[in-house]
């Protein structure tokens, strides 16, 4: 477990479509003049300092940024996605998918729910209800001895934020985090933890283009706990879960008696 | 399974404080004229027709209405208490949680949260935060494939209730089915089921005795829903989980390879 | 919930290639006369009488016999598949997962792990340890109050069965019923329950082609006790979660009354 | 999450009772010669060096050692106890039950299954079954990306040990990380956590006093993997969760702006 001490290397990964857009790149230069990619990994850097080691990649690089070399060397990749869910290659997706049963951390953020990668983790739709008003959004904590929790305000209170309602089409989350209300009344499962294979996945949807969330402390905070929560103890050599065909069994001699077994 | 065609027998506690008091007496009367338990009856009676047999059971009743008779021949108990939770004899108490956990359903409802039943079977405070105002809830189905959600509305809109919000301290439940919003802005897990040995556990927070919650048909359902996701297959001779000396193996000549294991 | 007295209609879907194939054709006419899933469908009817109604369908016919009207017939379907897994169109596994979604029940039989229906909802690898001997097997009980486990004898013992072993490359189940042993010393989580959207996900693992597990009547018991667990209340016009944009919030102009807050 | 830094303060306790009684003393003194305690303490140092610094207390200490002062300076506290459980206070269980809800982590050991503190913080009767003859154990993962599984041999074999059997009466682990099976056929779940209030819980079945488990390096490896898993992050002030009358809303006149809802 001396891997601990090692810096948590992070991949944020970013369509980087709003960004760039002719609609909305004013407005996004404005609020994120790094992208939304470029302000996650300054947060994660001001909240974990040396514990972390931060590299960005995009939609529009040769294979999304996301090689087998990048990926390799990635302890957690974070995912923001909204309006080309459809442009990611599907090569990329299970290479993504591989590396999480393997034991890649993933932060799967806001509108990504709908992510192929997210979808095909998940099994289901991933739909879910919103609405893009002014709604005010609290973040509440159900699950207070959780280590994605720590340190965090009950609640975080997001002052705009688009609306996520239920209902959530996610399996039941392994551990339920975060609730989320809205102004408008509806209810969210903001933060849910998912184990699949070896790797861990933390979703987190407080986080949209519209609004400059990722600028909050305390979202940067739950990011920067989520980072340390799915970062793999092993940091290389990571496998995925394969059929194994176990031709030796351990309890050799075993012979069920054949007058009790019937 | 052929149980399954006999009706389900509840039995309805209530402290029947309130009720009978000289502060709330009066405006019980006209809210619930036949008690807080005799709503709930009532509620389940219309809901299920000749599927359920309903009686009541109330506090100041020698062993609280609740002997090991009554209890032999409870499916479903169903839990309302709120002032005077101190005043249940332990001994009762102990005799309930043995049932539970041989198979009988139970439904802990609205401030039964601090009964001791309730917290003696989920280990936890069972603390909360609440608010006593003019708040509306909206009741969230998270779970809509759960029997305990079939034919509800999302959400469920109650005009008037007590806040009751998180952080509540329970163990994470086995099924999260509701939440519940406040006009205020609070959350609250409100629907949570348990397994607890054999039996099944229910916990609905809807329900202040200010309100007329369980006139409300929305409310019904929920309730005769849950009596029947609780009622046990087993309607006789049930018993709790107990320590079993498994003399004999099963695999009776097993060897273990003395070379292998190591 | 009138419609739980309508009997519950099961699909009994097989590949059906080992009781078609040159190699096994002969012993699996002797085993299975009427091929797997004419066992399968037999033992539903000798449990559950006119509370069932079964048709079976095969890979071999036109669209696998999972026709749009054939699924919007079925409230539950079981899945038998070993060697043919990517025979299976992915139009009809599209199908299928969006009836399940939908709320229709599905059963994974013992070699379905690995069909393209269970990798897809569960998002995993969904591999495992094997071992093709002659192991005995043990079914014990974990959650003896399920409703699968009803009349469960603990353990169940299987004379003879492949060894499957952990680890088993799946989500942690929604709930684990059973768990299995085997002679050799493996472990193996044989009984899981998976809610996915509004639908119930039952896989169970014993039930190998080259012995008569499904002619065991405790095993045809929990495939019994399954198909009524995961059948759906909803018997007509179901339908997957969507996306849903909610332009009207619930409390406009909420204004909970802070002075009679106490 | 500074605090990450600090050395965990473990607290092992023990009855102490097989060590010094007359029947078992002689051979305890052989098997475990600074009693199953130090054994313990002695293997948390081993593995986790400078990380952590224990002390030890049992039974015939005032207060059973287990003082405020101790707890308040306790991370995490782990219990070995199998014949004398009824002598243990009920103050200084409520003490520990307090901590807990605080956040102080809890590992129960083998036969503490039956201990006072894990039946109040499982609110069931946490009855097993079980055989005291030669079975060798194996330990198999099922949760191969969990910290408390990290390095960990898959299986872990036990050449021999006291037979732990389902059904353990026991709530559904939060997460089931280990499952044992015996030579004899059985199986139980032997590493299991759980959440309560803002505290972790594991409870890990091998360590009989008959047999001298607790030397052997997997299981002091599990052990030290299950002490940094359940230690908690906030070093001091922890409080359990409480009643909180929430008088002023969040939401006093939230108008989400239903215009420019689209």
């Amino acid at each position: 477990m001396g891997s601990m001490d090692e810096p948590i290397r992070v991949t944020v990964w970013n369509e980087n479509f709003h960004e760039t857009s002719e609609r909305d790149g004013a407005a996004m230069a404005e609020r994120y003049p790094e992208g939304i990619h470029g302000a996650i990994a300054r947060g994660l850097g001001d909240q974990l300092g040396d514990r972390v080691v931060t590299r960005t990649a995009t939609l529009d690089q040769p294979e999304h940024g996301l090689t087998e070399e990048v990926l390799e060397q990635t302890d957690v990749l974070t995912w923001w996605a909204h309006m080309r869910h459809d442009a990611v290659d599907d090569a990329v997706v299970q290479r993504v998918q591989d590396r999480v049963l393997s034991g890649m951390g993933l932060l799967v953020l806001h509108s990504g729910h709908f992510s192929k990668i997210f979808k095909r983790l998940m099994g289901t739709s991933c739909s879910l209800a919103w609405r893009s008003a002014d709604d005010a959004e609290l973040v509440w904590t159900v699950a207070p001895g959780h280590p994605i929790a720590e340190g965090v305000p009950h609640p975080i209170r997001i002052p705009e934020q688009e609306m996520y309602g239920e209902y959530f089409d996610i399996p039941a989350p392994d551990e339920l985090v975060f609730l989320s209300t809205f102004s408008g009344g509806e209810v969210f499962r903001s933060g849910c933890t998912f184990r699949r294979g070896r790797g861990r996945i933390f979703y987190f949807s407080p986080g949209d283009q519209d609004f400059g969330v990722y600028h909050h402390p305390d979202i940067q905070r739950v990011l920067a706990n989520a980072v340390r929560w799915a970062a793999p103890e092993q940091r290389s050599g990571r496998e995925a879960p394969g059929l194994v065909n176990r031709k030796v069994p351990d309890f050799v001699g075993a012979t069920p008696n054949a007058e009790v077994a019937r």
